[in-house]
């Protein structure tokens, strides 16, 4: 059994030091936890006007206070932390997430499935969606609007994945209408991250959650509080793909007979 | 706007002409309906103790009393019919959906995710998942445990269906986890008929349901009785797949980027 959860948290737009100076203290109450996932673009917020102030308060991966402190706390909870970055690579902009293990940054993954305005300002994500081997089981990330297409889960569920950690800044609760279905078709763990406030026109609505391999929210945030969630979960659950006696969530698939999907 | 909706039966095993005579007076129920929906096997049961009992009882398509009675209804009513029949073909057998239009018999789906003891009785679909042009939309068949994978949903609302018709014997509240999420990531309408009753050590449990490309139930049965269900339905809401103003069901996948599908 591992611990988990997550940070719903309220970020300030472009801040990213005040940003990081909140967050501490929410890290802080995790600190017995094994994984703790923060939601999407936490550490400078979403509703950029441009591209340009998006590119602002951009930052490398290799070259950014938001990683080294997440490193930092990361070492000292010896826990693993998930979060979002407007990550700056070379002249592009990436919607990432990084994985940072108790031993230093692990790896990223860029968001593929671009939401609205997101098309004007980051590339599309060109780094696949790796699966991370820790002690206690294999991670991935996906982001946001993601939920939307079931291609990626799957994607990451056959490719090994026990945990899909997924950052987001939802406006709706469309995510709850497909994920406990992404975590039931491919028998997984899915970790929802969302943030609360408003940035202009924009209100985030929270409700992060964390959904079992039989689809069950086990632990559901408020809809507009800042808050700490978390839970015990065992992740070899999600090792045991059969559906049946007989039927198995990948064996039981006719790659065959999918047409026109790729 | 059309209406459609499903009959909750009961069938007696290997009872084919008793079904028929059973299954009247609900078709009958149904004549204001555009499409209505009946469970998978439904003039023969589910549950046959060996394939040879199952052969027994299976019909050839082009000569089929159900499939008749069928067409006779379908011509009464000006309606279309979906139903699920024991089809034998040659010396195989599958587990199969067939459409029915007032023009007579318009073309079939062969279940290729196959429950359990169906591995020893039916033989993989072979014939895809074929699109019908009929005149208020384009409908599709899948069957029972096809709920349980994404692709072959993806894959039909990429060929055009607008309503998914679904013939099932479900034993498990589990469609339920997934349907609604299978409408909404594919904005179609789809229409679950199940069973109810008992067969030997296997119980059906009912609740079929039609969802929206919301993935809203719109209409749900009881669990344990016979039933029918109709509601008005605007089919061309399933030809608007943009989810925002910027974002696309189909247009903003990224097939090339996911790896491993097929």
């Amino acid at each position: 059994m591992i611990k988990t959860g997550y940070i719903q948290f309220h970020p300030v737009l472009g801040e990213i030091d005040g940003n990081i100076q909140r967050i501490n203290p929410f890290i802080d109450q995790t600190k017995d936890a094994d994984l703790i996932v923060l939601p999407e673009l936490i550490s400078t917020g979403y509703n950029f006007e441009s591209r340009h102030y998006a590119l602002n308060c951009a930052e490398e991966i290799n070259n950014s206070r938001f990683v080294e402190f997440l490193i930092s706390k990361s070492k000292e909870h010896n826990a693993y932390i998930v979060a979002g970055i407007n990550e700056k690579n070379g002249d592009e902009l990436f919607n990432t997430s990084v994985l940072i293990g108790p031993n230093g940054y692990l790896g990223k993954y860029q968001k593929i499935h671009l939401f609205m305005n997101e098309k004007d300002i980051f590339k599309t994500g060109s780094v696949g969606v790796p699966v991370f081997d820790v002690e206690f089981g294999k991670l991935s990330m996906l982001i946001c609007f993601d939920y939307y297409f079931p291609e990626l889960w799957r994607m990451t569920g056959l490719n090994g994945a026990d945990i899909i950690c997924h950052p987001s800044n939802l406006l709706t609760q469309n995510a709850h209408k497909t994920v406990p279905a992404q975590a039931f078709m491919n028998k997984v763990f899915i970790i929802t991250s969302n943030r609360i406030g408003t940035e202009n026109d924009l209100t985030f609505n929270g409700t992060s959650f964390i959904v079992n391999p039989d689809a069950e929210v086990i632990l559901k945030a408020s809809v507009d509080k800042e808050e700490v969630g978390m839970i015990e979960i065992d992740p070899q659950l999600a090792r045991n793909k059969f559906v049946t006696s007989r039927n198995h969530a990948f064996n039981d698939r006719h790659p065959g007979l999918y047409k026109g999907l790729v």
